[in-house]
């Protein structure tokens, strides 16, 4: 698949990405387009599909572009997720993989529900009342997944309580269940390829027992769905599982790399920075502190993790930050001077995305299309 | 001081602040008038002005507040901050404490100067000539100030460099020096008040001391600016300087509390969730994470914090968070419910605030304002 430049923002075009104003986040096309066309080859040679998660990039372009390549639907993991790419035009299936809770996104994802196929998710009994009286109210039948907890300790059953849920939320008229899915985040605490494979494992069976024990009550389930980043390089269809919902891997990240999901010239995503102070030797400070990267080390992983990013093109360490500064200790003798741009891989993408409002497509290092980032973040 | 309600929502005014929709950021009005009076009162007591810190809050409607409450000016961390206090309507001096290096930067600072009082930020020779030239081009003769580096190691130059910097800035006809400043961000990472109070010195007699060397051939310095809420709290004039720099103090947060700066019935905003899942008897789910509360832990002292953020009315530590779902251990007989508000103080207040669009203005725990976030977060 080839990405055409659909969202434009003329003037960048045209651009070498050290002449654009920092901070700024650069996507590499080429590596993008070559993510998102193995994780569809994957997921079609394992015999599963794919849905992959918007949270990554918030973009409607990218969610298109990952569509094109055959993705099944898109999951979100918040409601305004979910109309951002509903009012860009998007009509395939999409996944909140989140429990609603209040009246009022209840209400907003019954009326979503009416411009696109939505599922939504429930893991207790008291979750399945507040969403059937819902959907009773909005004159509509919700197609429900429950959430099995296959390890993460967050939200979701045990696989051995998926089937008493099932039979509540069957009960209801205004419910339709139709699938199973479990997210083993655990695996972004993995030490190497082997943990993640481990993981991958328990995720897969926890929730294909939960699938057939709600089977052996009667209880047809169409899709069982698994999968991280990490997780989704070894899950196929063998294990029973029908679909994989990887987000990550659209950019990859430096904790990706760690993990060993991906190599560092996978990455995607890096952000464009300018050295605006060299106060000694060893120090040069850029323009960009957490409020561009996050303060993201990984999950019981920082050990693993080279300071707050993956410093490219040149010898530094991203070693501290400060909201709107990041510190880069550099060797004594380095030529970095004012006004340098510095590109580093941030260690977790979906935080740095959700704290910017578009990115710049390049090939080849020049700037060949805007891409909106639609949902971008703010508590509203 | 009282605020009045000029910027509102119409259908948030009046709900009791369980009924607004979740998460959702709020403000108690009465301590955030409180707080903005005291700091005003602490700097008129000790003889300096001051000119407080918009990142903490990014909200034109509480600058203006600080400034009825007599702030000099306005001190901001970004360039994008300044332009939405001015396109706010406010007219006061605002310092950006931050080192332009880019030409796009420069040429719209320069602008911006043409529209409001602005004190812009050098470090370096090279930052000086850039800034020359930009002001020089635009016709303008900028207003600077010369950081000065009192232990935090990220930009400024150290008190024994400043005559020689004042020398090249002075040298410069599109230039005009009148002031130094500094800021000693190592006071987050203080264990004690004693350990803030011992920084604070630091902090004045560096800045003070610069001041001092450039004086002393014969350039006149107006003015002598340091503090962060910490070290504000020890600075007054007898030290030299004349102007404090406070943020974090409009809201407070628990590393405020944990540091000494503050009580917890000080802190000002706090963030409404709601339990969407309670999958064991221990655990209760909440719906916000990382990409509403943040990962601070606070500099070094992240022993000083309990969790994620001090937990309201309930028993329960916010444990861990993913982006979108926040973990609370609760006590094995917590009647937590599924649908539950639970209101929690983030530990580090600036980056929530750059993560929302607006907060709720509370008296007795009933919205009576929404108060915008001009300058919310998001990378251009």
């Amino acid at each position: 698949m080839t990405i055409s430049a659909d969202r434009v923002a003329p003037d960048a075009i045209g651009l070498d990405w050290r002449e654009l104003d920092t901070p700024a986040l650069l996507v590499d096309l080429d590596r993008l387009e070559a993510n998102i066309d193995w994780m569809a080859g994957h997921a079609g040679a394992g015999g599963v599909v794919h849905r992959p998660h918007f949270k990554t990039h918030k973009s409607v372009a990218i969610a298109r572009r990952q569509l094109g390549a055959g993705a099944i639907g898109i999951t979100v993991a918040k409601l305004d997720e979910a109309e951002a790419l509903v009012d860009g035009g998007i009509d395939a299936s999409i996944l909140v993989a989140f429990q609603l809770a209040s009246p009022f996104k209840l209400e907003r994802a019954l009326r979503l529900a009416g411009r696109v196929p939505l599922i939504l998710a429930v893991d207790s009994a008291a979750g399945v009342g507040l969403l059937a009286d819902a959907a009773t109210a909005a004159g509509r039948v919700a197609e429900v997944w429950i959430e099995i907890d296959s390890g993460l300790r967050r939200c979701g059953v045990l696989p051995g309580e998926a089937a008493d849920l099932a039979r509540v939320v069957t009960a209801q008229e205004s419910l339709r269940l139709t699938g199973l899915f479990t997210h083993a985040g655990q695996s972004y605490a993995a030490r190497d390829p082997r943990d993640v494979a481990a993981i991958a494992g328990t995720e897969a069976s926890a929730v294909v027992a939960a699938a057939e024990a709600v089977r052996a009550i009667g209880i047809p389930i169409a899709t069982v769905s698994a999968g991280s980043t990490p997780t989704a390089q070894f899950l196929d269809a063998s294990s029973g599982i029908t679909e994989i919902r990887p987000g990550t891997y659209v950019f990859y990240d430096a904790l990706q790399v760690a993990l060993g999901s991906a190599g560092a010239d996978q990455c995607a995503l890096s952000i464009a920075t300018t050295v605006i102070s060299r106060p000694a030797a060893d120090r040069a400070v850029i323009d960009a502190g957490s409020k561009t990267f996050g303060l993201d080390r990984g999950a019981h992983s920082s050990d693993l993790l080279v300071g707050y990013g993956a410093v490219q093109e040149i010898d530094g360490t991203l070693a501290r930050l400060s909201e709107e500064h990041g510190m880069l200790d550099i060797p004594a003798g380095s030529p970095l001077a004012i006004g340098d741009r510095v590109r580093i891989v941030p260690n977790h993408v979906c935080t740095v995305s959700n704290l910017a409002r578009r990115t710049y497509g390049l090939r080849d290092g020049i700037v060949r299309e805007v891409i909106e980032i639609d949902a971008a973040g703010g508590v509203h």
